[in-house]
């Protein structure tokens, strides 16, 4: 079984933790079959981590996971920050898969929800 | 005839801000009748301003902007920055309309975005 990985930046606003939280509590209720939760992560400022939420995915039973960076350009973090943080986490779980998916705001989608407010 | 004002926080990053201008020109094909185009803005670190890309709407012929701001969560940005510096632009159109949509963070469809790539 899979689950989900939401990486998101981390603010000292603890609201705006709390918001990405929420939004993935709601997601989990919305998930395709073949997966089985998401899990929460911030690559600085707030917990957890993307290293103790990716072992906590696998201790969880999880065979598979999918890193998704919530981040709406293509910086520095989303290039190497995320993807160096995962390679740490996995050297403990060397049997186990891993995908880190593109940016949310690289998504070809991410037009569709932008024009969905012009209705 | 109704415009779309994109407003992303802005980055020293040059390739983050040319990010959300490509972004806004791939949302211009996709526009609904009332629209005639999208104008992009920065809060900070980039041009155009807020002020800079309202002003051109108006000059351009647009009766209404829709403002958006391109923000994963609820911050000072969102909640204060953004109204403030449309406020302040706005003196200059008492006789035009301007809305402030959502931060696109908190749209429902940010879910079924999310979802999408489990798939």
């Amino acid at each position: 079984m899979k689950k989900l990985v939401l990486v998101a930046h981390g603010s000292r606003r603890q609201a705006s933790n709390e918001e990405v939280k929420d939004l993935a509590a709601r997601v989990e209720k919305h998930l395709p079959s073949g997966f089985s939760g998401v899990k929460v992560a911030f690559l600085e400022l707030a917990s957890p981590s993307i290293e103790a939420a990716i072992d906590s995915g696998y201790e969880e039973g999880a065979s598979e996971l999918l890193v998704l960076p919530y981040f709406l350009s293509a910086g520095t973090h989303v290039a190497k920050d995320v993807p160096s943080e995962v390679a740490k986490a996995m050297d403990k779980w060397p049997d186990k898969k891993i995908d880190i998916a593109p940016h949310i705001g690289s998504l070809d989608s991410m037009i569709d929800l932008i024009i969905s407010v012009c209705h």
